[in-house]
Order: C-alpha cells, then structure tokens, then sequence
C-alpha cells in the first residue's frame, strides 16, 4: 500500500527543456489522488527558482514546499556548522552562497561544477581536504542526461578527491538515507509506503531501497539498457513515469 | 639480503627541476656497488627522452636501459591488442602516440594530463567507457609533488571515471604487480631480494608489497605526515634516499 510518492525531476518529468511525454497528465492524476506527492532532486545546475520557473513552464503546477533539493539540504548542512565553504559549484548557483563567508575556507563544497571541474580548481578542492577540510556532496550522481547526451554529473568529481585526499564525502541528496527521510518526515507516510520514482539506478532507486523506500526505475532519461541488473533488491522497472503512475494508482505496488 | 633496488624518481631523486640533496651521490654509490638497479616511474608529463635529458641535467648517470616508464608499458599493451585509444594524456606526450589511430577510438587512455582533464575531455572519455571501450591508467597515484606544491596525478581522474561508467581500469603502472614484475624480470634478483625507494606509500610502497618486493618509504616529495600509518605491512620509512641507500648497503634490509 503506497501512500506517498517521491518523484525525481530530471530524467523522470522532462529530458533537457522538453517534458517527457504524459508526464504532466500523470503528476495532474496524483495531485488528484490521496497520495502525498514530493519531487526530491539533485540538481545543482539551477537555482531554487529557476528550477521551479522551469517546472512551471514546462507546465507542471507544482507546490514549492513540496520541492525538497540537495542544494538546501547542502547550505543548511554548511549553516548548522558554521563552516566556511570553498563553493565547487556551477556558476548558475553560485550566488545560492553568497551568506557565507568563503575567505579562508575550511570546508569543501562539490556540486556538479560542469567546467568549473578545472585543473585548478580541482586542486584547491584536493589541497583542502588533504589539510583536513570536511568534503560536502551535492549527491552523487555518476551522470545525467542533458537532453541530448550524457554529461558526467557531480558523483565522479566526488570520488576523485575522496581517493586523492584519502577522505569520505559527506553526501547531502540522494543516495543519503538521511535525505529520504527528511523529504519522509513531512508527510504521514512510513518509508515502506513511499515510492521513490526515478531514472538514477544508484542514486534513486539503490538509495530508496536502503532508506527502506520502495523503489521504481523509468526508463527515460539517464537509463541505459541493464541498468536495472546493476543493483540487488526488489524494485519496479517501467517505460516512464506514465506507466509508474499507472501502477501506483491500479494499486500495484 | 637485497640484491637489486628499485628507484622511483620524482619525490626520491628529485622534487620538480632539483635533486633531492645527496641523491646524485647516493645512486653513484649503488652504481659502484654490486646491486643491480632500476628506474620505475608512473611520470607521464614527459616523454621518455625529456626524461632522460633532465635526469642528466641533474647529474644523474642512468642507463636508458634501466629505466622502466608506465607510459612505455601502456602504449606496449595497446600495441599488443592493436586498439585504437582516445588518448587524454599530456600535451607534452601526445607525440608518444602518434602511431596509433586515434580515429574513431575504441579505448580511453589516461595519463597525468593536467589542464587536458576538461569537462569536455572527461565526458568523451566516459562516454567511450561507458560504451564498452576498456580504460587504461598510466599509473594510479593520487598526487605528486611538483616542487612548490601539490597536484593531482591521473589517479583521482581514473577513478572518476571508473565510477562514472562502472568499469575496472587496467593499470600500467605501479602499483601494478605485473609491472613490478617486469621490471624485476630482467634482473636476476627474485621479488623479495628487491627493494622499492619511493614517495608515494600506495603506489610505490603498497604496490610493491602487493608484488611480494620489500619496499621503502622516504619523507620527500610528496611524502605527508602519517603517511606510513595509511598501510598495511612491513616496510621501512627513513628520511630521504640516502638513508635508503644507508640502509641497504650496511646490510640492515
């Protein structure tokens, strides 16, 4: 019995600037429906607003508090410790930190950068964390897709200085236990009644099912053939969001 | 009883365009000596006669024949299995694989390619992985010490792309056990009457270990406090090749 559904965004509603077709009708039917809904992203290439112009844009009528992101999770994360962040982000979101102080930084902040992946920067990040600097994941996503191919996301970068600095990320986002369950928190459901919908093997449907969420993997966006033999656990593979919908409301998950 | 010993260079003879004090000193008294000696180095910024030429510079008298190169194993092993690689290595060695193909790749080398590791770069090289084409690693080291800093070796940028696209790297290199082994297998020395000097205590020191060869940490170049406690094993940690030197030819490995 699912009570409560958690959609991803990129890959799952839209691909690039263009929603993934059905995609509206079906969130409209849940909307309808006594299911609680959240859309839980990693996304850093855009900033809260941006995000949810583009949401609305493409048509989507969704509840901004019900729009539960990696990127605030990272900044409350970074505000609690009073921590000074050097900011490893895309120019797009640079601004979502302009309330710290980033003179002296004794924190890393990873999100997907894009080019801002340089040499350099790649090395202050490294230096920092070799000096004892607690590294802060924006997910860990391993790619996406941009809409007309695959681009590397902020996961690889992550694990490149985890191994050169010998150190562990602490990953706010998927796949974090913790994240799922502060999206949980504000809604009636247990974990074992909430689907998680998302296109990310590892990071949705892999982190879900060890969060004890219930797991659906589409197979639009990032999905590549036998994504869905690179993890262990009981999970629902379907075409798209259309056919997780479908599944949720005939009562079949 | 240490019959042959193998030198890494960057960190152990040398830190970036100056040699370590009493190095040129300590290898003249190996030379003299009844051991037999090897050069083993994973450097992929320059070409194996840049290297060559700067070893002399410095005063080193080597035989080109006793200096062993991860590069040279890497483009041996793409040669032998007649692939075309995507080659995102340094600009200063992109001349070294000039025979190759490079048209249409259907494998991803990484070298220390510094500035070369693009966004741009780093996605073609995931895409092609991603797409089946195996990934080859000149070397795993994380970091090296250029002379006045730190920097990222071609380590980290493997491993992001070994996550990214799920795939295992074949490593030429230390801290290869084959390759530790070929460079031993012109010598008549057998792998534990063989001692590895170097700077890096995972890809010199853990890496020989592993190929069943003793092995010696020094606390130049890129060496860290603490770095002797971050393995497993039996080895020895002294202050700079000359004690290395010291050390084996009193007798005391």
């Amino acid at each position: 019995m699912i009570n409560a559904i958690l959609f991803d965004l990129s890959g799952v509603l839209y691909e690039g600037d263009t929603a993934i077709p059905g995609a509206l009708q079906s969130v409209e039917r849940v909307q309808a429906s006594s299911l609680e809904i959240w859309f839980i992203t990693n996304t850093s290439r855009k900033t809260r607003s941006k995000l949810l112009d583009d949401l609305r844009i493409l048509g989507f009528k969704v509840n901004p508090d019900q729009v539960f992101t990696a990127v605030d999770a990272a900044k409350s994360w970074l505000q609690q410790r009073g921590l000074r962040p050097y900011c490893l982000v895309h120019e797009n979101i640079q601004g979502e930190f302009s309330d710290f102080d980033q003179c002296d930084p004794n924190a890393v902040l990873m999100g997907d950068a894009a080019e801002a992946f340089s040499y350099n920067n790649l090395n202050r990040a490294f230096r920092l964390c070799l000096g004892g600097a607690p590294l802060v994941g924006v997910g860990y996503n391993r790619y996406f897709n941009s809409g007309s191919q695959l681009l590397l996301d902020a996961g690889p970068y992550i694990k490149a200085i985890e191994f050169a600095a010998s150190v562990e990320a602490t990953i706010l986002g998927k796949p974090s236990a913790e994240f799922f369950h502060q999206a949980l928190a504000s809604t009636t459901a247990a974990a074992d009644q909430a689907l998680m919908v998302g296109d990310d093997v590892f990071g949705d449907v892999e982190g879900a099912l060890n969060a004890g969420i219930q797991g659906c993997l589409v197979r639009t966006g990032k999905y590549q053939t036998g994504d869905e033999c690179k993890i262990r656990g009981n999970f629902h593979t379907v075409e798209s969001v259309v056919e997780a919908v479908e599944l949720i409301l005939g009562g079949n998950c």
